[in-house]
């Protein structure tokens, strides 16, 4: 029976790692369907991201894995399954809406489980797709108190990822340690430029002739989280910062589905503050 | 006899002004060859650069072009010279080069009056193309002391501005006001991105997807001056901090030399921290 | 009481333009909120976009200028008024959803009055939007028969403009000068490269390393009409010609909704085959 | 003794191509210092370049190599040596002098041994730089006439290309099959889009939005050969044809640069009419 996995291996660099696992590949008569590796010579860390088919026991392939690369190595072993993500908003449409685009047009390689929001402007945008939608006002709640509530949401659904599509709030230390590595933030400025609020107010002030977008992996410091893509547009002087978030708007989005695509396909490796792209 | 001035205002806006600027050249049968202008609605500011050509008397029109405009106006009047620069360097070769070669060829649209820099790595190159060169090395000088023998040579010259082309060197207060918005410098980031040192360095370890440069006018404010172009180029994780340094070198130069050809057509206001640019 | 309005001049150009049509707004105490103007040399051709604020009477307003521009000048005086479109549609979502988004968040200037299509894959989507949708499939119809039945359901509705959200048929002569000026199409290459069928696979058979999208006003020359916006997007040897087209449904989309934007704005110059965009 | 040499493989696809290879290096020691693989499935075809250090006999190895991989492949094994250019320009410096500037910079990789143009307008730039200059006039030659003694020129030398820095002539067929694979080309304009002559008034003409420059290597089809690098500069409706040739001179000379570089790092295969770069 023809299988299909993605093999993900992350580990400290030694001579001749290509040749021992592409050697169980072999000895196993498996396709390689496509094949990427990366040697990070700074911190002698080797990156391998492998889609093999064939007849194979999955359990039997990663313990052959497991015996030629080395102890503390990570190594994902993904076998074909639809991923699932909670999306949480605020008010602005734009990527919220290029992901329900994508998603119904079967193109976003994950399901949308449930739409999470601060306010209730996008509930209806949310229902015309039949996907559930949650209000979780924050008006008068801690930050602490008003996550409770979220995370009470949240936890109700199996999810692989939280998409953060336009979230203005600022996320706690306990929220993003509890999603750990799940959780995929778009800012709206090409980073580390502008951390922090309103960065088209700040990159009209500044007078930049260039703004960005950037979406990221979420971590205890405020946007400076592993950048997984980034985004520009040329402005000029005659754009006011209502000019410039508008033009903006594009960017982001594409930016967020861009980063979310690579997520979704296992294409990104985290290592440090940095990723690694396939 | 056929004459031609670029006229430049900036002033405090008004209605009707257009009106009244184009009446004066209207009123001596002038051509207008090419007209911009701009109103800066936050700040309330009118910006105009109009060339014109035609048979005047360039006193009697700048007479003329005051008396309608409000009396704290900017106005400048230039007529046609070849202007002429001075440039500091250090060791590297692409962003001086590049001013070079585009002198050679008589596209630069000023003089090059002399290069100085602290290190002699490119008197060769610069003598090639029979340029005044100056090597005043910073060994054993403060700052201050160091800057002193440098401004004994740029004081030898006219020039109308001061190019820094890799310039690695911070710049004093005293120095940088004595040559108040004269000076242009290229910094090798997407500015506010990583101010200071090794801009690729910082880029390298925050794991940026996008590197850049900026061209921008030097005030006190290190790196904070007013912005005239700046481009950018994708990067990945492949690049080491070398590779991203080699790669931005072609957006330096470039960068520059665009700013360079900005200024010296006389198409950059400044106002603020900010440029208007025709 | 306070109105305002879009002028509009495409004309011969002749010296004192400017300071007699600024006259006019002088005198009669209107303010100009925004002004932008081009001379095309190559053919003494003027163009004008001002957007006047203040109590005026239109009829006497748009008399006025006619009195100071020639004779055979294109005057638009365009006062508010929200424009209405109709888009045509096959079976791809990205280019129409992101249309339908804007629209939804009240971001597009435009109603959509109805989308047509000539198959029914849109059909689910746009009727979440509560928008008319109709089939008129080319089943068994010749090229003509088919628009006679497109263009009845199109009459049905008044509209400023017909959007082509990815169209995937050919109109004819009759067609296009029916609606003649008002048809935006959004093409998918970088035109003039890759003329006709599938650009993308004839792009990835070329072996380019950039591929693109061109929005323009559809003419009797087929992928030859005024081109009104452009972007493109690297790509590589990695991607086979799917990919390329996966990848440039997001140009595609951003440059269509771009081009419409301009357009709806009245910030698009039609002169010859070529555009002037303010 | 630490040897280091660049491993080119290019051919038909088959199973296990990773493993064989790599258990050659592995076998022997050798350390792998990059590594990229690509698979083209629409030709069955594999791509490996891979630079190995260690100590190795290099016969024994590409023997090793051969033995493992098929009959009909291209295998470059190459050491390290500086590699030759030879220049052919005509009036335009810009890409030629990026060239010198790297070049004197030592970033160049390759040293140049002649610039030859049919014009002596580049005659003093070149001896700046103390490299030999001849002008092969082309006046009263026919095509073929001009080239032979072009070609006198050129095989007086020893080089690996021929890289024509805005070289103004077509080549014959007779040219172009003398120097097979070596010759390298900078074309001004986004290729396919405006072949032939002046692509600036073309894309004038055309109105596009975006221009542009082509890298690639010469074939016998004019403007058709594999392409190794395309880049892009907007431009709009105020930029007059020789405005585009002067913006988009930036464009070709970091395009040539760029293109040159991949080469002279053996980054690039060439398969069919496109190229593959690591």
């Amino acid at each position: 029976m023809e299988l299909r996995a993605r093999v993900l291996i992350d580990c400290e660099d030694n001579k001749g790692l290509v040749y021992k696992i592409s050697k169980v590949f072999y000895d196993r008569d498996l396709n390689i369907e496509n094949n990427r590796e990366f040697v990070d010579k700074e911190h002698g860390r080797f990156f391998m991201r492998t889609v093999v088919t064939g007849d194979f026991d999955s359990n039997e392939l990663k313990e052959a894995l497991k015996e030629v690369i080395p102890s503390l190595a990570n190594l994902q072993f993904i076998e074909p399954k639809r991923k699932k993500i909670v999306i949480l908003a605020t008010k602005e449409s734009h990527a919220l809406g290029d992901i329900l685009i994508r998603h119904e047009a079967g193109e976003l390689d994950a399901d949308i489980e449930a739409v999470i929001a601060n306010h209730d402007t996008l509930e209806g945008l949310v229902k015309r797709f039949d996907i559930p939608f949650f209000k979780v006002s924050a008006d008068g709640l801690s930050r602490e108190e008003h996550e409770v509530e979220v995370m009470k949401i949240i936890d109700q659904y199996q999810f692989d990822y939280i998409v953060l599509a336009k979230y203005m709030r600022i996320l706690t230390p306990i929220f993003v340690s509890t999603y750990s590595k799940k959780i995929i933030n778009i800012h709206h400025s090409f980073l580390p430029a502008f951390i922090g609020a309103n960065p088209y107010k700040q990159a009209h002030k500044r007078g930049v002739k260039i703004i960005g977008a950037t979406a990221h992996f979420v971590t205890d410091d405020l946007d400076e989280g592993p950048i997984i893509a980034q985004e520009v547009i040329p402005v000029n002087h005659r754009l006011e910062w209502r000019d410039m978030q508008r033009a903006g708007r594009d960017v982001e989005k594409i930016v967020l589905s861009r980063a979310l695509s690579l997520v979704l396909n296992d294409r990104v490796f985290v290592h440090g503050n940095k990723t690694i792209i396939f």
